[in-house]
């Protein structure tokens, strides 16, 4: 039994979190007999990663490259997938990521300007060719998602960027899951928690991969 | 008047820091009313590169994935190169630069197995295609080498890498300074500091790129 990757994607105050924990309780629910479900993030899935998310968002007032940026993020993946991700998935379990590569391809790609073949390159130095099985995007208008994520508290160096750079993040993810049907699902993310989390719930249902034999 | 970027290169405990602050204080004595001589290294030729040192070195408990080492390392030369070696340069200044890309390639590719095709495309990436106008590579048996660095004090993690490593890495070197020979000169660092000094001087004189009337 190999272990099945899912990521969540989305502009800030998509909802990811709240939704990657409801995800989490419920396939714990009911397949927590076979295999574990485990929550991770990046970045800072890690300890290095945790310094290394210090350094990319924590400190608005440090200028960093858009150069640094990408290899940090990268530097952070590679961290992630050898020493949590990979012996996650090869013990069987699920693994439930809050962002991965295509962050990546949209913020650094879509929002800062980097060629995607210099993107594809880091990524695919960082994971190995590690992909998700199946990738959730929570898609909302990013004026909604700022909102929410400014009446949260302190944001962070990315939350403080432009709404012009959001709206190119918003729209390298709506390219992507053009690109990517089969692995990008679009969730739309303007609706109550519930109603999103029913809705994540009937696509992972559908998914032949997950045993659902045990579910009454 | 552009500036001129100078690399030292070689293994742990060649002495290299020794040789850079001598040959700044040389060449400031007799070109700096014309142009600033500035020091500087890597890891950690930022503020933010600093913290990024730390991750890499200055911690031998937390183990570090090696992709994750390569691109930590990418990072804080892309850092490094856009906020201060291109600055420099472009004031007209000399930049002593205590290890650069050659480095990445001996280290990380001969020593820890990267292709070159991987190490030269993070290279790439981080310094925008910016190379050394001259690297002094002062070589050294590794077993001196490390032999002086621990009894200085607490190794890093680096200078804990085995002896079959370090061996790994001198041969990079040489092999480096066989295919560039214009640009990477080798300087037999088992020899006193003054002799070293004086050698590197007189490699400095031969070059029509600094100016020496005023030299008396």
């Amino acid at each position: 039994m190999s272990g099945k990757f899912i990521v969540f994607e989305g502009v800030e105050g998509a909802g990811k979190t709240t939704q990657i924990h409801k995800t989490a309780n419920w396939l714990q629910s009911w397949c927590g007999k076979d295999r574990s479900v485990f929550i991770t993030r990046e970045p800072g899935g890690t300890k290095l990663g945790r310094q290394i998310r210090q350094l990319l968002l924590e400190d608005p007032d440090t200028w960093v490259s858009n150069r640094t940026e990408l290899l940090l993020y990268g530097a952070d993946r590679a961290q992630h997938v050898e020493s949590v991700i990979r012996p996650q998935l090869d013990r069987g379990d699920i693994v439930l990521c809050d962002r991965f590569t295509d962050s990546t391809i949209a913020y650094q790609g879509y929002g800062r300007g980097f060629d995607r073949d210099e993107i594809d390159r880091v990524n695919q130095l960082a994971t190995g060719g590690l992909q998700s099985d199946l990738t959730f995007w929570l898609d909302l208008d990013v004026k909604i998602g700022l909102q929410r994520v400014l009446s949260r508290g302190k944001p962070d160096r990315m939350e403080l960027a432009t709404l012009d750079f959001h709206q190119r993040v918003r729209q390298g993810y709506q390219e992507l899951a053009n690109i990517y049907p089969n692995r990008i699902i679009r969730i739309d993310a303007d609706r109550s928690e519930s109603v999103i989390q029913i809705e994540i719930q009937s696509i992972l249902m559908q998914i032949d991969w997950i045993d659902f034999s045990g579910l009454t």
